[in-house]
């Protein structure tokens, strides 16, 4: 049953344009892990969903394990394991500092996530006779951890242009007409995986006397940062998107406002004296981190931040464009796919670099003619072992201006993957417009799932696959 | 250089009286772990500071390393690494749930913390035309993370009367002022683990027509729970003292409040609708977890309360009530020792149980004459590699009611204690005010520690124990 436009011929493995991306450029655990295919039989799990949540990188689930017999409460306990958790712990933060290039007096708070970290930021912005001194300025094409926050503090927004030069150009004239303290704008965009330039964004802030955070959930794992030379004043990132998996995020930035601010979590640790009614709070990131710290996910994020930063840079981006530019290529040879980007003038193989901006990291959207989204991910999870996201991306102003208000599909890729990974996503999304899908979907809890599905999971996975449909979006 | 009152006579650890202690309960990870002494030598870890942060139950261990190769996003992926992952977090929730004996719509949100669960209800107290219908009433018992979290709200607070009859009735004649809408309360006290009636609180509270939330951060670890026999509203405790240190805490109670109330971390997954300038949240647990959630650290949490309810209800007690007697027993024989409690009617060996309150939990808390708590415990983890608490144990207002305002030193044990650990406590503690410490100490950033300590820490433990100092008191 071929039309015209099949079978598409999608490049070989041995295509030498591709061979960086060839293998696994570092050992991720779970990286070997099988699945059931609907039609019975297994094949290797591919992850594609790395922009969602990474696995763990293999050296920090084998660090969890050494320093796990050595786990005990921090600060207060004179014990050996305590100290060795509070040592672990508090270097945690220089080691998390050095890696974004932070500055010596720069605050490295452990918060749970992205969207935790930029909540606290929002509680901490300048106040002036008990009134917020300024605005934070953000643009649509955020994804909720960099929206949600501000929304509850005084705020403007503005819609992005179809090109980056035309954003840039929107924001100063929104920062020229005053009263903004923040600019929050992401690193890299969660959707489209394009990178912003925010030492220029930084610069455009400060000309007009506003600071300038970046989320950077998806731009640490993918290019390095240095908040020093770009003149960033706070970042934001989320230990599950950086092969940490475990719990913890961060923010890292400059002390004053944090040290002003209001303390994140009212609890033990962030009071320098508690009485029965009232509270001195103290400074320092333990203001803000109220209650026990989740030790070990401080520990491994830190840790994964030593191996990304002792990655060759070279390698590190040959692998990734590697991957990113065989995917894009073949997904635009598949006739009914289109591939989503936000700005016209973002750095790729098809335009000239001179007018190009900062490119884009290992994260490809786009979208099935005639095919629902979530109806594409059940397929290709079902019958091709496939992991990948579909959705809006907890992005859903963007998804909507980019006409996708139904959502479209989201491959995200990292260390632990390899050209096979796009091979049998191209060779998927290739068979499914050649022939349909080879099985029946049906909708349950308003998510695709194969009908019938009689695959065994672990025993501690019960009644999966029904309960992915549990909560419309998460955090990314 | 004996006195009248030393050599203090131990019971020995044959003693047909303390059997049921002689062994753990549970195997923990790190339970051999060997710390090095001050004057060379290195010795098992004696750790007796669970009620700060315990470790982590081998079969946690081991469930976290057999799940880590699926984790993946939960919620919006199809693969199968996300089915499994989505099916370990939402089945989380139910193991959780029947772990306190909830309701079947009760609500079971996970967070990081006791601590942040309770700001989290904070956060959810009805309001009637935008003000808070109710006050928020608490002890002056409570540590921190049940103190603080109300200072944000109307709040009443009461000292506690030198009885847990007395207290009763205080907080009756309080109740019945009337225009209290949540009653706060500790299961069990981290200072001096003396358990609270929560049946008979809960009732209280109930006829005077308020709620009631049982900080439970201690008890869960040392009694079973069921708040639907208790009737208690809201229970809320922490992974790290539940033997799960993977930071994730959890809140499980009625879901009115919590489904109506201020949304605990604004991000994605909150949310139903998010647009550029405004939000509609979701309901369920949903609501208040913003951003990705702690996947692996609520599967650890639910694995360990699995481990939990296992147990045999009569070993448990037996092996927690012999290691808690030895100890009390013989630090009673000890001349210059004082064993510190808030209640005169706790139940307790020497006192007879008609007139007595549920007793206590693996929590002993005591001083010694002469000697700074600090002092203490820096000496016992040199001399003897012991690690135990010393401080104000995050409950300012107690210590300085119960005359401890400098603080005071706190042994707490669980499922992978020994006999063993208490006895060298004893013997311990028995030595230095027999012949003083063995070593110089001084005070470093605030904190007692050995001078000229050479001792070779593991190298991903750099500057120990320096960095000990680093917080004034975490949340417990």
């Amino acid at each position: 049953m071929t039309t015209a436009t099949f079978p598409v011929t999608i490049p070989g493995l041995s295509d030498a344009r591709f061979a960086a991306g060839r293998h696994p450029l570092a050992a991720v655990t779970g990286a070997e892990i099988r699945t059931p295919l609907i039609h019975g039989g297994h094949v290797r799990y591919a992850n594609l969903d790395y922009g969602a949540s990474a696995p763990a990188l293999s050296v920090v689930s084998a660090y969890l394990n050494e320093i796990l017999p050595y786990y005990a409460s921090v600060h207060r306990g004179a014990g050996y394991a305590s100290q060795i958790s509070t040592s672990v712990y508090e270097n945690a933060r220089t080691i998390v500092r050095d890696f974004v290039g932070g500055r010596a007096d720069d605050s490295v708070i452990f918060t749970r996530n992205t969207t935790d970290s930029l909540n606290l930021l929002a509680g901490c912005l300048p106040l002036k006779d008990g009134q917020h001194s300024g605005d934070v300025l953000y643009l649509d094409i955020e994804h909720h951890a960099n929206l949600l926050p501000w929304q509850g503090v005084p705020h403007r927004s503005i819609v992005a242009a179809p090109t980056l030069a035309g954003t840039l150009n929107r924001l100063r004239a929104e920062l020229a007409l005053g009263n903004v303290a923040l600019l929050a704008v992401t690193g890299a965009s969660n959707v489209t995986g394009e990178i912003l330039p925010i030492d220029t964004l930084a610069a455009l802030a400060h000309e007009y006397g506003a600071r300038i955070v970046v989320d950077a959930a998806q731009l640490a794992a993918h290019r390095r940062i240095n908040i020093s030379a770009d003149d960033v004043d706070y970042v934001a990132f989320s230990g599950h998107k950086l092969y940490a998996p475990f719990g913890a995020g961060v923010l890292v930035g400059r002390p004053d406002w944090l040290d002003a601010g209001t303390p994140h979590l009212a609890g033990g640790g962030a009071v320098r004296d508690a009485r029965l009614d009232s509270v001195t709070w103290t400074t320092g990131p333990a203001r803000h981190e109220g209650g026990s710290p989740n030790v070990l996910g401080a520990a491994t994020l830190a840790r994964a931040t030593q191996v990304i930063a002792a990655l060759d840079e070279k390698d590190w981006q040959a692998h990734e464009d590697a991957i990113r530019s065989y995917l894009v290529d073949g997904l635009q040879r598949i006739d009914g796919v289109t591939v989503h980007r936000i700005f016209a003038d973002t750095a790729a193989a098809d335009r000239p670099a001179e007018d190009a901006g900062p490119g884009s990291i290992g994260v490809v959207n786009f979208s099935l003619k005639g095919y629902d989204a979530g109806l594409v991910a059940a397929y290709l999870a079902a019958e091709h072992g496939i992991g990948l996201r579909d959705g809006r991306f907890c992005a859903h102003p963007l998804l909507k201006r980019l006409g996708l208000p139904a959502g479209s599909l989201r491959a995200s890729f990292g260390l632990g993957s390899r050209l096979e990974d796009a091979q049998r996503l191209l060779a998927g999304i290739e068979e499914l417009l050649r022939t349909g899908p080879g099985w029946d979907y049906v909708v349950d809890a308003g998510r695709w799932v194969p009908a019938n599905d009689t695959r065994i999971y672990p025993h501690w996975a019960p009644n999966t696959p029904g309960t992915a449909g549990a909560a419309p979006c998460t955090g990314d």
